[in-house]
């Protein structure tokens, strides 16, 4: 137990006498899940999103704009997107981020299929949607130049950046209101 | 002491316990400090910033760009913005932002000296870089119609808004991020 994230040695323990409380059948069944969860959960052959069957319910869905592909580094980062009901398009979900201090190159993430995916036809744009760290913005140039040297012409955006819905001037850090000075938008009525 | 904000009657006592134990000299010193502050410190004529003299250190720079004004609410913004290195052009401090829930009308801020500011010529772009709140939005929109209504056809942008640097996507709020996808930008190489 104490080998999951943010699960310490007192919380563990706590959580295993809960179980030992429990009757056999309860914990077979708790102990089962596990099992299952990793024979039965698939990832969609399209966007690597966590899914049931081969074709996710995203990718599946004749709802969806398939010409518009939002790349995310990971599975909860798909739900956060989900959650703003702003996006009808699909993901793409690399699996991770490129970092040199983690060792995770561009082989060790979905970026091949994405070429591939992009390359294939029928998209029209993508948006990089990766964390605002150097990381993020390493991948997003990486991606964009491996599109550039497939000849691709596809529209390449990003998420806006800058100071977050809510934010008083005073609060926001020193780098993100730097940027967002200089990175500053037409005001439309 | 307990009317400051933030200091509650405890921090209160506290403080007045320990100037008790200060010389009648250092009291007298910091009682003195308050009324000159209230006497001394002036507002620049110009931007409205705190200043010693009529016109503040920024607004009386040559090394300045006098064509841009940066409109915030208050003059620690003005500190913030500073801060960031980011910025070469000149401010305006409005001294607060309209407000209907605490009372607080264009005519109590520094709107129309702004606009006369503007109108007067030598302006080529104004920067709103007010809260991300619905107070700023309206302020925002109230400047952009003022200076519609007086003819004025000078630049009128906006600090971007976005996802902050250096944050993940999954900790972002769903209101930023929505509008951060809505109002996603080209990526450039």
């Amino acid at each position: 137990m104490a080998s999951l994230p943010g699960v310490g040695r007192r919380t563990a323990l706590r959580l295993v006498l809960h179980l030992l409380r429990q009757s056999d059948q309860d914990v077979e069944a708790f102990s089962n899940a596990f099992t299952r969860l990793k024979k039965e959960v698939i990832y969609c052959r399209e966007c690597h999103n966590i899914s049931d069957s081969e074709l996710c319910p995203i990718c599946g869905s004749a709802r969806r704009d398939h010409s518009t592909i939002c790349v995310v580094e990971n599975v909860q980062d798909v739900m956060s997107i989900e959650n703003t009901g702003q996006y009808s398009g699909v993901y793409h979900v690399l699996g991770g981020i490129i970092s040199p201090m983690e060792g995770i190159g561009p082989k060790d993430i979905e970026i091949d299929s994405l070429i591939e995916r992009v390359t294939k036809g029928g998209v029209d744009e993508i948006i990089l949607a990766l964390p605002t760290t150097m990381e993020g913005d390493t991948t997003n140039f990486y991606i964009y130049r491996r599109l550039q040297n497939a000849g691709s012409d596809i529209k390449i955006s990003q998420i806006a950046r800058g100071v977050a819905v809510g934010n008083q001037i005073e609060y926001t850090d020193e780098i993100t209101l730097g940027r967002s000075i200089v990175n500053r938008t037409e005001f439309k009525g």
